[in-house]
């Protein structure tokens, strides 16, 4: 991170990927992330370790972890759902681990069909794996739902302070906020950013998660900058379907949050020109597949 | 504007519909206006007095400023290209004229075939104008290119400084920036915001029109609105066409935006349900324009 201001980490090949219908072919998968990181990508998240009767999409994760580890500079990320997905992930290789924990008990036990008594004691557990490594990735619980729940509305701010809190007590480097839902606000991130940080430091909160599910993504991204946020998560052409679709994720369009940082003077790495070139491994691979994003349409300014 | 804090300006009728290849019948011009004013809007720009010839879509501009000054509480805004333009104006009786003024000449010199010196000579007999009458309208002008050109690229700051500068000494009443563009990023328009402030003093630029040609609007706006702008304008639907075509506005969506400012606890004064029906309107008379945004489609959180 020293020569870069802002991390964009890539989830698409993960919440993209896994939001479709269609099984992209490892062969392809592999190829998005390599042209990705030759881009100036530093950190992608390649998979998630679930069982693949739940999520077909994601059954190469450890085929696609092992080709990632090979290039070089990249930060190869994965989600794990439990224990279980933890141990898969550290028999690939993953550099880093993140699980994810909502912070609305409603919707952990319709998801996860785990209260948060329950969650935290698997935290703990693969905290636990983590650390009797010698070669130890880095672990870290983004906190879903925190800013809202489509179950349960409004989720209570110090519930989120206090979730955060005992995931650190529960043995996680890291914690991470996530707009699940697409409900956050400009001034709530701002204001629960501020209340995380406080609580558990803020090096040990430096990304967010946000979905453009009401087009507040990008200024969602930058209420988020301004509290001192360094990585900030996003997918390449929005992929996860339709951002008003049932189900769907609405994430930032990675071409756009990564025009918007270069345009603010916050270096990335990443090449905008060869970004939007990878874009086009995607359109091929899923032409039936919508693609979202407003700079690869109207391109960059004149003499940007 | 004391009992709200952010007033969105529509300029959907103007900006929206002079885009557009169709021509709305006056009579739902009006019907739109008078309901997105019973939706809690104050100001709405409702045409421009334009010559029929260049623009058809606003022939009936003098019409629609008279149905207009019969809502009780709504500000009348129109534009204006010149001299001419604003005596039709102040005759119809609008409540708030704008002029804009290219700051890349090249761009004046092309849109309005006027140089600097010419628009700035046509400004001033405006003000003789307006300070001539007893029943003064609110004069503005709009820096458009403010934050670039699409013929000029880069556009200097310190000639958005000194034109805004110059227009005061013209007898404008106030400056707004436009993204005419859609070129500005979030630190530009803090920059160029905080710059111009400086310049003409903060009661003098309270607004500003940004564009969501690249998707960095409602960033823009949330940027806007952190150095102490207060008016925001924005288009019913984004309507102004596709804000990738050519010659297409992008202008920021008007749901997305009150939406946004509503969640932060901005006070717009804007019923979102009712402005969600108002959209009806437009897409019932044109069944063929395209309709932007998200919120529309993904509707508000649970318990907003």
């Amino acid at each position: 991170m020293n020569d870069i201001d802002i991390l964009v980490s890539e989830v698409g090949p993960r919440d993209g990927l896994q939001s479709i219908g269609s099984v992209l072919p490892t062969a392809v998968k592999n190829t998005w992330i390599r042209a990705q990181a030759e881009a100036g990508f530093r950190e992608i998240e390649v998979g998630s370790f679930v069982p693949p009767s739940v999520l077909p999409q994601m059954a190469d994760t450890a085929e696609v972890v092992t080709a990632a580890r090979t290039i070089a500079g990249l930060s190869v990320a994965v989600l794990v759902p439990n224990l279980k997905g933890a141990e898969n992930a550290v028999r690939a290789g993953a550099d880093k681990i993140s699980i994810p924990f909502s912070v609305s008990e409603t919707h952990s036990l319709k998801n996860v069909k785990r209260s948060h008594e329950q969650m935290f004691e698997e935290v703990r557990r693969i905290a636990e794996l983590v650390a009797s490594l010698d070669d130890k990735p880095h672990f870290e619980a983004g906190l879903s739902t925190a800013f809202g729940c489509t179950i349960e509305g409004p989720v209570s701010e110090d519930l989120v302070v206090r979730s955060a809190e005992r995931l650190m007590e529960c043995g996680v480097a890291e914690v991470g906020l996530s707009d699940t839902t697409g409900y956050a606000n400009p001034e709530q991130v701002k204001r629960l950013v501020r209340k995380v940080q406080s609580a558990v430091g803020k090096e040990n909160i430096t990304g967010v998660h946000l979905h453009n599910t009401r087009g507040l993504g990008l200024a969602n991204a930058l209420a988020a900058i301004e509290e001192g946020i360094t990585t900030i998560d996003s997918s390449l052409g929005g992929i996860g379907g339709c951002p008003f679709a049932p189900g769907a994720s609405g994430n930032i369009v990675t071409e756009d949050l990564v025009f918007m940082l270069q345009a603010m003077g916050l270096e990335t790495g990443v090449d905008i020109d060869k970004l939007l070139a990878v874009r086009n491994i995607l359109s091929e691979a899923l032409p039936d597949e919508p693609l979202y994003g407003f700079v690869p349409d109207a391109g960059v300014p004149k003499g940007f």
